[in-house]
């Protein structure tokens, strides 16, 4: 590939490249041992709003904030106003909608598959309430993770639960408007230990497809068991025409929600290049969001780092030269294909991705860019008050 | 529970208890640093059909053989007739049909996935081979396990050849005639190490669906990531109404296929009671299959062993009370569901098997009596000469 | 075994059985997505002490508990006369002392390994302060779990840390006096995510050894890769004489703390069997606890529950015809072993456990003896106001 | 770091790597399914010695190649001569002698922890042998792969068998001359599955101490749980001076045993961060091996690939600014260090990975100039009668 086809490319593909951040990504969170908290950490819907559209302005690919319901419009749809104002104040749009459904007590056995129908019937209100938060807000997609499950053998009746989740995710449906969409989550273990409901991406699919056509699967890249093929659920994902979307982070035991690319970098690329591979029309209905838990980096600091990572590997996936892979695929001349696709991965691609910031008016190098903002430090001196310190759940 | 209620319910569900012995586990097996070589191991057709009938008088509940075409009716069709004349002979009829899609040099880069359409061609014509040889013994199913996969990312495309395998199980499903049923098999990983084309049981479940009503899933129990929940598994796969049958095993890490309950028996029991929660229907649907590969363990001790040991644990299960757990389990009352489904399992029901099989005119101790009998030291001593040294995938 | 036999090895192993129950058993816990609060949970050490009590009158298994220094001492050695007070007016001692290294802001980054001398040196001031509540105390153990680590590759030195924890073990160990051990716990993962500073039981071992003869190294069920041995281990510290004492609990995948022998009982049993077929003298140093955290089954129940089904599985590994066995596998018979290990197993031994409790006057059925007891209803109406609500560490 | 430091530190680097190549990684192999024969295959050690001098001839890096005294030592001894003559015909050494005790029948139950003190004695007498070879080669190592275990619970006393190896592996170093030494290598599980004798590093550290101070650890990169920091054990090992060699390959689930970097290139980069912030002392013991079964890549090709793998993620960790890292690690600033730490790992070394060959007179591209070389395309005219079918472990 000669130089302007590779600068063509990879600005081609940073153009395109989108990835949402989490408003709770810029608050406080911890372990169950312990939460070590952050004089700058985001305690309110207006500071998130402000630090992710910081983060926008110095990579310029995260135009979009998740929200999460009950943290972010604790008024349910009475905060849409509020949100609205911030929209416009900070120029970042609402993202996708989060419900929660694991935090209320009455969630202790179960919300969506609780075999109380009344706690079922509540649980629904508020999928329905999150519904109605996303049209309001123009958001196109409800983001559904479920923690139900079981903690122990014989407690809970797996066959039934599967039942009354249909019946939950159906009714769920049907409440979603024109360009609404409902992404189903899935999640092998933790919070529950035994048994959870919706425990991988075969049941989330089953979830998905008997709920309706505007249901789809999210994949979160550490929701996985040790080993999976993660690119291979993508693929699948793809071929079924199933894939709603990502929540990335990654992971080096359980569901450690460590910043993207992290631990298995490679990975990340294996994952972009099955997008990549796919057609527009495949691409064009995925959702990439970050859904991180930085607990000891810096909040704003591991955000943007993130979405750096996340740029230069996607930018790497896009100098793969397919055509030609493809080729050495179907001849299963293994190592030349093996080659073939991973010198893209070793390429630097970082001087060509430093080139389309220039040309996009973007900080050259977006972490030090903040570094010399001194963003931190103006959010630190106005919030360390009000953040209190460390928390467990134990005592 | 009565005592006479306990009897009843043992009895009844050993009486309907069956589970299908394969060809394979009287033969000589290893890992690929070598094989151990026995001398009573069968090295025939002949001789395998006369240990299963020998695991079947001793147990009463092995009356069928699951065969593996390539190694046991290497003439293809042609071989039928010594197969019936077997069936005859020993009073065991024929079971399962295995194809044999790994071993052959051909199929080094996939059979029914691999890039090259004469390969897949070739790997179709075994399938409607082994399709004709179930049809003619009059078996009912057609067993799948499918090795395929690639060792390296990057070099085979894991997409192309979903659509590829989705062609061959359709051919394949066409010809299935009346009261015929193919099952698909999934594992995550062995002999393919970095992607293995049917991987979870939503690969698997998706590929039977696509290749149409006949085609069913079968769980094998060792081929699960850590950590799995295997028994939620099953109970999707009843919810959905598409469990074919099982593949008996045990495993410390990887694909062990040591002998059923020899690591985690308590898996198993609530495994059993997925499939004695469910109803009638569900229930008639389901083979039961040994797949086990003992190459430390005596060939027929251990065939004996794990027919009794999946007996022994089926009763346990008989006796859970499932009227009560499930009133338990919808109350939400933890500790008292966990105490009610396990009070079965800590049940000693080696008493009321013995009984039973004094009634039905078995041994009331079959391991004991297959030691009693000499027919270990018989076999050896014919086969012997026959049973060549240890050999190594290395050497 | 005769009949009487088998009572008097049953009855002899209960009579030697006790185990220990942590304090923070009695306590809300919950994950990092939320505690569940229930209303008869203790909220002081007065009322830990009563909890501890009841289990003991029930039980008559668990006469010490352990404490844990931060939540149940907040003055240090100043609290040890209320300490003393509560051993006297309830009648159960103090166990294990257990500091706290990981919820202090300052331990962000470490605590015994941390970069800065002047925090080690603060963390050292905890664990001789710990120390020295032991020895008021007259306990015999102080226990530590160290959670260091790091969460991203390069951010810290994994040598460095060794060596300063090196010191500050060493350090600790000096201060210990006449009849006092310290137990060093190892963790795979959790709380730190990408290195834990003693992750396994080598490390474990090795920071003992340096640390001096009264050190020891403390084995938590649930703090193993999946898939590892952990019988294998214990084992191990016996042939080199460093086996500490346990933390039961068990787990699906990963440290989630839930009851012991709840997930996989036949390796509890495994695990016992390697206790009691050692000599008296090494089963003399070993300590045996409870570390669970019961987060959605009731406090007491799950903790009656936990020492009862210890009793039950040491008293059928106490079954194991352990001469007998040793013969076979001298002579590699392995399934004829592998029936003699596990029909102790199998063996019901609930009667006589029963038996064993009634000559000791305690109540035939601790859980039934629990519910009439009225105990849980008392300890609720009195607490339940002091209880608050669901907090969630990301809210 | 200008560009010349870049290029000094690179080549320094480059010129003092050397990985070992194993004879047996030429010659055909396998899974228990079945192995995939190469024309091109080495059937006798006189090919394989061509093959591993054609591999040091491209790379310039492996200028020894590791033996197996069971199949390219038949005669034991007495074939010394015949190594001998090869070496100096094809201008590469000897390296690591490697005993085996896993392939004879003799060792179904285990070789060194044996119940019967005779087949110990046989186990013993091959490690002599062993060991008289290596001191007659000149050769430093003897790399024991103890393959010992058990596959049932309660099957084998794993107590008794640590003293057992004690006893051979004592007797072993004892034998030992001026410069051998004995690197003991540990393994979670396969071949044996419940139980393996030397099952990781902490047993592996044991038994190496007790035997003696020439005993040392090897570390597999493959022989680990999911999950666990191999860098970590590596830092420990180096801390207490016991780390002896690796044995390099990749995996993604098992002991995949695949080509080096193939599957996470950034774990092979931490490992070598480590050794190469160690002292010029510690990294002088330690010896890098290639431990590869390519069963489906052609033998040259992966061989050559994953020298040129090392190589290039050698030189990558070469360029961590090591001195900078340290400061930012001291002062906890996590972010900056991750950058530091991986900031080399994206770099694109190499261009100056192939100024280093042209410098050292090496094939630019040691890959391209295989191909072109025609070797594969003439070994495999020569050997190809030689190299029979496909073989399972199962038919």
């Amino acid at each position: 590939m000669s130089a302007a086809q590779e600068t063509e490319r990879v600005w081609a593909a940073l153009d395109g490249f989108h990835i949402e951040v989490p408003s709770w990504g810029f608050a406080n969170t911890g372990t169950r041992f312990g939460k070590f908290v952050q004089g700058g950490a985001a305690t309110t819907i207006e500071e998130k709003f402000a630090d992710a559209a910081e983060v926008n302005k110095l990579t310029g690919a995260s135009p979009t904030v998740a929200l999460h319901v009950l943290w972010d419009l604790p008024g349910g749809k009475a905060d849409v106003p509020v949100i609205q104002a911030l929209e416009k104040k900070h120029g970042v749009k609402s993202g996708s909608i989060n419900p929660n459904l694991f935090q209320d007590l009455e969630y202790k056995f179960g919300s969506i598959a609780n075999p109380s129908s009344e706690i079922r019937a509540n649980a629904l209100a508020h999928l329905l309430d999150s519904v109605e938060i996303g049209r309001a807000l123009g958001s196109k997609d409800v983001s559904l993770w479920i923690a139900d499950g079981s903690n122990y053998p014989g407690t809970q009746s797996i066959r039934k639960r599967i039942v009354w989740m249909e019946e939950v995710l159906g009714a769920t449906h049907a409440a979603l408007g024109e360009g609404q969409r409902m992404l189903i989550e899935y999640k092998p273990f933790e919070p529950a230990f035994y048994h959870t409901d919706i425990a991988d991406w075969g049941m989330a699919l089953e979830l998905a497809r008997r709920a309706g056509p505007k249901a789809k699967v999210l994949v979160d890249t550490g929701h996985h068991y040790q080993g999976t093929n993660i690119e291979q659920i993508v693929a699948w994902l793809l071929h079924v025409d199933q894939l709603g979307g990502f929540h990335f982070n990654d992971r080096k035991y359980a569901d450690d929600d460590l910043t993207l690319g992290s631990i298995d970098p490679y990975q990340l690329f294996r994952i972009f290049h099955e997008i990549l591979n796919s057609t527009k029309e495949d691409q064009a209905g995925i959702a990439f969001m970050i859904d991180q838990s930085h607990n000891l980096k810096g909040k704003m600091e591991a955000m943007v780092q993130s979405v750096v990572t996340a740029q230069e590997i996607y930018a790497k996936t896009a100098l793969v030269d397919r055509a030609r892979l493809a080729e050495l695929q179907q001849a299963c001349r293994l190592v030349e294909a093996e080659e073939c696709f991973r010198t893209a991965f070793w390429q630097d691609v970082r001087p060509l991705v430093r080139e389309w910031r220039k040309s996009r008016g973007l900080p050259v190098d977006p972490l030090k860019a903040l570094t010399e903002s001194g963003y931190v430090e103006k959010i630190t001196g106005e919030r360390e008050s009000k953040n209190a310190k460390s928390v467990s759940s134990y005592a």
